[in-house]
């Protein structure tokens, strides 16, 4: 088989693959991201690269425009490489692995409260207080008595003893590396040792022995594996301080935008084993960059606490998630129990454990088990309705008598995927909108007031709000023909111009279509009507609900009026709704440090009942229904209805 | 430095060694074993060979004789390669490593019940029988229902809840590699698995996971690791049958005779490994020969079950037992978390599980635990002593309400070692001594019949009461000096000769010298006055015993009588003392068969009062008032006194 190299710019990578290789292939090959939504099937058009040199063998495809053929445009999975190719990827196309800069993260971080004053006003804060200090692993330094003639056990049940003096362990376990250690360790250190005692179901592990008193210098992380982000906080186990967090992009992401392409792709020859090493990857950056920022020895990293949806999960843990999505859609494990951090390639201290928050089905994962701890739902009272906007939407309603969920295919709309110029909340996103009346005039407010190279979740329903209002689109979102420049007829229907070529970043105009919009459409209905279902299942109305908690990677803005306007939402009193962010994060570092709030999670994952919409026959006609906007039954929507 | 090839008769073997290297450093290396019992000080000269071509350099030693020096012997760990060698090892320096023969290994297996009828008379059948059939590791079949949408609980938790059904368990423990395989593996195999379930330290593990039903395909070992001979019994874990035992030489013996010489030997570089290896081989061997001769996959073994002083089980899991021989004498550990064989280098299923009766001390280890277990003694109403008769002696007083045990070191003189001519019970081995009292012919029989290379234990036990019957030696075990033609003086005082040159097999006489009845005197005294030290120390003496229980590699061959006569043993009734041959097996094989056994070891293990010889005063009278043939005190002996 003949080979041939394929240079990539702007990156100038080149790889060298076998004839026939399709450009989406060799790009991922050699560590070029491109979009793709379908998992290289030729059916989004978001992997659009132009051919500069060389011969290629492509399928015809719709999603290519004349004008664009005419550029040299080709979509990447459907053309296969026929001699050597120079190949731009044009930023459309681009996934933006670059680290996010200082100034994108602080933003970022708004509502994952990293400072600790911060802390003390959020729900998780509230929650997390309750719950002792007993992290995943603790360290205790000890001072044991040398052994006599009178007082000879072995160094092993000297260690024990000692540890239960302070501590009451059911079962101790010891691995045998440290067991070969501890003879020599004991006597050099003058039998003044500090150990590492973490949880691993049900029983205590000596993870590790220290010689001396190392006991202040114990971290860990939480992590929340989301489909399209990855945050991980780094925090100090003895004194709860977090130390700092980071948000990267999940480079999973090249191998499709949503689980689903993504189980499909882990079929592929090495597709888990690339999915998997996607994750560990970039999680392994952010445990380096911020252990060396805070300037922390790896081996004083004992400890590393994962939340994430299912699909998430298993990937991370390289385990098949291929029957998540067959029928009945059974994951192989909700439950995963605590290993060393090592045997999945996560790298801290090599003895280190691996914990992840146990999930309740194969679409209702361990990220909203963390939520619904975090915002404290368990424990209320009163109804609260917990919906996490992320690659999928996932919805639980409860208090402290019952817990029932369920998972709406919302899609990525909301991330920025699926539609024609979405992106996510990163420098240069569109996140705010407003429209004039008269001339259409769109005056927008990008992330840190960069030229706009896409529109963000919160900026798409900014706009969508205000198209209603302005009346450029009807209420079922059909674009209200009229002479104004920004309306015109494109090549996939009607479209409306956010923002010309001239203002951009991307040397094209940015719009909106009515394709996206029914795309967005689709988006709140199935979100909507999956919380409308579980209101309705459980006998209740909306009005019914005290607290409503909204959690998603929307950034610092969340427009809760649009949001209603729009019909995501469901129109009840603003006061009673508050924006959480990342509410996974949140819950997961609450489980880190204290293994009674493992044990609440896992109550709360056994708790919660799932409730499978797409098998309920009333689910269609209430997505049907919320397929407008704010929906079909004003009734619904007094305030809008005024 | 200079390199130089050593060759080895009769081995034929060759190693390429650095200048300056000893001849029996230079032997290990290329995997001959020459006798040494002072681990290379030049102390016990056991380690002669004979320098056929060559240059060394050799530090002088009284224990080589002039005869020698003029036939060229050399003490091969102070002597240094200098030159290109040729180095004969003369019988008497070999260790005898070459596997024992069928008939060889039928003689040691009487008193080790290989078969079942012969089982249900011993003491160890009797006992084996109370305990609840549960062995270390057992497979269960399970049909699990596949999921439904109504029953969809991920595969793990459907795993858990199937095994649930049938076991109580408590904590269920998982690894991520059957994590990995499991939803795969659940739906090829028609939701129709094998589970192999091992016991942990209080925990369940899941060990294996199998497609189809394979639950009569469930096997594990129990091994006697001895320190001169490692014994390995095959069981069919479902039906409880013995399939087959083997015995092999510890080939840690090249290291050094007994436990002190190998944790010195342990320190030298490489040394831990060199003797870690030297017992994993063995078990594999045993392993290995066991399964194919009963056409076993080695991944149906499933579980490993060992006992042994506390010093082989250290290096059995390369844990440096340095501490062992310092003050206070403190082992790493007594009680060894089970792991998995893997881990130890022990070749059976790659996930099989290894487990160690635990030990009482430093010096009274799992191989007793499990003898007291194998005996029944701690659930005696009547007192009962049981003594173990190895390399060292070790000893147990008690009943259902104490056990008291010590360590006398007696020294490996009834295993052969610290004897001129001594040997273990092996082919060719004087076992059985008669001398006319006449003219002193001497009478012997060998172990199967062959010419006579050595004496062993029970050997040299009836020619001292042999000696003393016809005067040849007084009660201090003197030789007294008569004209007949097998009494002579020689190099190292005066001996008897046992067998002459031409009735040998080994090219010399075999003689017994005043030197070595001391060192057997010393051996028995040893013995005997822990023993008595004991039943003194509980306000009990000899009379009050109502059982006796004699452990130790004797072969099927022990005069009772004879052990009597020496003051080895306690002058009770015969019919109070049985040769249970090997009780620390006995007592592996009911461990490995129930866990309710093995919580019955643990119990002993902690219930069991170390008694240390070293530190009690009147140890070394009791010792001095027993170097004598029998006592110092005749009215101790009543039956010789007659």
């Amino acid at each position: 088989m003949k080979k041939f190299k394929v240079k990539f710019y702007p990156d100038n990578k080149i790889c060298e693959v076998e004839q026939g290789t399709t450009i989406l292939a060799s790009a991922i090959s050699c560590g070029v991201y491109i979009n793709s939504s379908c998992g290289g099937e030729g059916v989004c058009g978001r992997c659009k690269v132009i051919l500069l040199k060389g011969n290629v063998i492509s399928q015809p495809s719709g999603r290519i425009t004349l004008e664009e053929r005419a550029k040299n445009y080709y979509l990447a999975c459907q053309t296969t490489v026929q001699s050597d190719l120079e190949v731009q990827i044009p930023p459309e196309s681009r996934i933006d692995l670059e680290k996010l800069s200082k100034e994108e993260l602080d933003l970022r971080l708004k509502g994952l409260y990293t400072k600790s004053e911060e802390l003390s006003f959020s729900p998780s804060a509230k929650r997390e207080k309750l719950f002792q200090h007993s992290p995943l692993a603790t360290k205790i330094y000890l001072e044991l008595p040398p052994p006599t003639l009178e007082d000879k056990i072995s160094d092993l049940e000297r260690l024990y003893r000692a540890i239960r003096k302070i501590q009451s362990v059911q079962i101790m376990q010891t691995g045998l590396a440290n067991i070969r250690r501890l003879g020599g360790l004991l006597r050099s250190s003058e039998w003044k040792v500090t150990v590492t005692l973490g949880k691993r179901g049900g029983t205590t592990e000596i993870v590790l022995i220290e010689p001396g008193d190392t006991s202040q210098y114990n971290f860990g992380l939480a992590f929340d594996i989301g489909t399209t982000t990855i945050s991980g906080q780094l925090i100090n186990l003895r004194t709860k301080e977090i130390l700092g967090t980071k948000i990267e992009h999940n480079m999973q992401a090249a191998f499709g935008p949503d689980v689903i392409t993504r189980i499909i792709y882990a079929q592929e020859p090495d597709g888990l084993e690339k999915l998997h090493h996607a994750v560990i990857d970039v999680m392994n950056e952010i445990i380096q960059d911020l252990t060396q920022e805070n300037g922390i020895d790896l081996n004083n990293v004992t400890c590393v606490l994962c939340a994430g949806n299912t699909t998430m999960i298993h990937l991370l843990l390289r385990v098949d998630p291929t029957y998540i999505r067959r029928q009945p859609y059974v994951p192989t494990a909700n439950f995963v129990p605590t290993i060393r951090a090592a045997e999945a390639g996560i790298k801290i201290n090599p003895r280190g454990l691996l914990s992840c928050v146990p999930g309740v089905s194969s679409y209702l994962g361990g990220d909203l088990t963390a939520g619904v701890l975090s915002c404290g739902i368990d424990a209320e009272k009163e109804l609260c309705l917990l919906i996490d906007i992320g690659t999928n939407g996932e919805i639980v309603l409860g208090n402290k008598d019952f817990l029932i969920g369920c998972a709406a295919s919302a899609g990525p709309a909301f991330e920025g995927s699926g539609v024609a110029y979405g992106m996510r909340a990163a420098k240069g996103a569109i996140q705010k909108v407003n429209i004039e009346p008269d001339d259409y005039t769109v005056k927008f407010s990008t992330i840190l007031d960069a030229r706009p190279r896409g529109i963000c979740g919160s900026g798409y329903i900014d706009l969508i709000a205000e198209m209603l209002d302005k009346k450029i689109i009807d209420k079922s979102g059909k674009i209200q023909e009229t002479k104004n420049k920004r309306l015109r007829k494109g090549e996939f229907g009607w479209e409306f111009v956010v923002a010309f070529k001239e203002e951009t970043d991307i040397d094209r105009d940015i719009v909106i279509t009515e394709i996206d919009i029914d795309n967005l459409k689709r988006a709140k209905a199935a979100i909507y009507a999956g919380a409308s279902i579980l209101v309705e299942h459980m006998n209740f109305n909306f009005w019914d609900i005290k607290k409503i908690f909204i959690a998603g990677g929307f950034g610092n803005y969340l427009d809760i009026d649009n949001a209603i306007k729009i019909g995501l939402l469901p129109d009840i009193e603003r006061r009673k709704i508050t924006f959480v962010g990342n509410s996974s994060l949140a819950g997961a570092r609450s489980i880190l440090l204290s293994y009674e709030a493992m044990e609440k999670a896992e109550e709360i994952a056994r708790k919660i009942t799932y409730f499978e919409l797409s098998v309920d026959n009333k689910y269609m006609d209430e997505y049907m229904a919320a397929l407008f906007f704010p929906h079909t039954d004003l009734n619904r929507f007094p305030s809008m209805k005024r």
